[in-house]
C-alpha cells in the first residue's frame, strides 16, 4: 500500500555525487552536486541544477565552463565538506579540502587530480527553475583513470566505488553488477 | 594517469532506474529512464530527458503529464524490458511486462502497483536539446510505500534495493551507508 508523504526529492535519491569545478586562475571553486545528468547523446550534453546563491553560479555565470568530476566513495568527507562549506567564506577551498587540481584539455576550469573521471563542460543554454539556474552544457572532453573504466561498459564496479549520495552526511555505493535476462527473441 | 576517451555518459552512470508511465485510459503507456532528476525544491521541481522518437513522448505532449515509478532491483528484468520494446508494437505493454497500474491522486495518468515510490508530475516547461526534449515538471504528489522508506532520510537501504542502471542489461543497487564525518566547528 502506497502512503502520500510531503512532496520531496528524497525518492530520487541516492544517485551519484560529483565535485563541480568553476572559475580558473585564482578563481578556482569547488563545490558537490548531485542534480547532474546526461540529457542528450548527439551531440553529447548534460544538465547540471545549480543554486543561484552560491558562488559556483557566480564563477560559471562569468566564465561560462565547468567540469564535473567523478570520485570514489574514499573521497567521502571530501566531498561532504566541499557541499556544506562556501568558496565565498574558504580561501582557496580545493586546497582547503587537501584536493589538487590538473589542467582541463578543452577548457581553462581544471579537474581534480583525486578524481577518476573528469567531464569538461561548456554552457551551451538555461533555463531559470525555482531557487536554480538549470546549465545544459556541451560535453567537450572525457578523461577516465583507465584501470577503473571500460570503453565499452563504463565503471568496473569490481574495481571502484562510484559514490552516491543519499541524503545529509549519508552516502552509498553501488554494489555488485544484476545482469538482466536478455530479451527473447 | 587520466586517459582521454571518446565523450560519452558513461562515467555519468550507474544512476537510478526508473519506470516512466504516460497517458492514460487505454492509451497508457510505460518505458524506463535513468536521465531523471530533481532540479529545484521551491516549488519542488524535475527533469525528464526525453527521445522525441518515443510513443512516451507523444502521449506526454498530448496530456502534459507523467508518473516517475521508483522500484525495486526484483523488477530488473522487466525494467530492461521496457527500456528495449516500444508501446507502440506491444498493446498494453504494461501488462505485456506483468505490472499493473494504480490510480495517481493528483493527475490521470496512473502510476504502477509493483513500484515502492510513485511520482506524479505536471509538465511545466521544457527545451529541446539534441534528439531530446528536457521536461521540467511540477511534482503535484509523492507516494511511498511506508516499510521501505523513513520521511527523514528516504529509503532504508538496509530494506530496499533502489535499482541503478549501468550499461545495456548491466543494472546494480546501493550497497552499504557510508556516514561522511561531522564537520568540525
Amino acid at each position: 500500500m502506497f502512503k502520500e508523504v510531503e512532496p520531496t526529492y528524497l525518492p530520487l535519491h541516492p544517485r551519484p555525487a560529483y565535485l563541480i569545478v568553476s572559475g580558473k586562475g585564482n578563481e578556482v571553486n569547488v563545490m558537490a552536486a548531485s542534480w547532474v545528468m546526461p540529457v542528450s547523446e548527439e551531440p553529447l550534453r548534460i544538465a547540471l541544477a545549480l543554486d543561484r546563491e552560491t558562488y559556483t553560479f557566480e564563477l560559471i555565470e562569468k566564465y561560462r565552463e565547468f567540469t564535473v568530476n567523478v570520485v570514489d566513495a574514499k573521497l567521502v568527507d571530501k566531498v561532504y565538506l566541499a557541499g556544506t562549506i562556501s568558496g565565498r567564506k574558504v580561501k582557496n577551498k580545493i586546497s582547503y579540502l587537501g584536493l589538487h587540481t590538473t589542467p582541463s584539455l578543452k577548457i581553462e576550469t581544471p579537474g581534480i587530480e583525486e578524481a577518476v573521471g573528469i567531464i569538461e563542460a561548456r554552457v551551451w543554454n538555461s533555463l531559470d527553475v525555482g531557487e536554480v539556474r538549470l546549465y545544459i552544457a556541451d560535453v567537450v572532453s572525457v578523461r577516465v583513470k583507465p584501470e577503473y573504466y571500460n570503453e565499452k561498459y563504463g565503471w568496473d564496479l569490481r574495481k571502484i566505488q562510484i559514490l552516491l549520495h543519499a541524503v545529509g552526511r549519508a552516502f552509498t555505493t553501488p554494489s555488485r553488477i544484476i545482469l538482466a535476462e536478455r530479451k527473447k527473441k
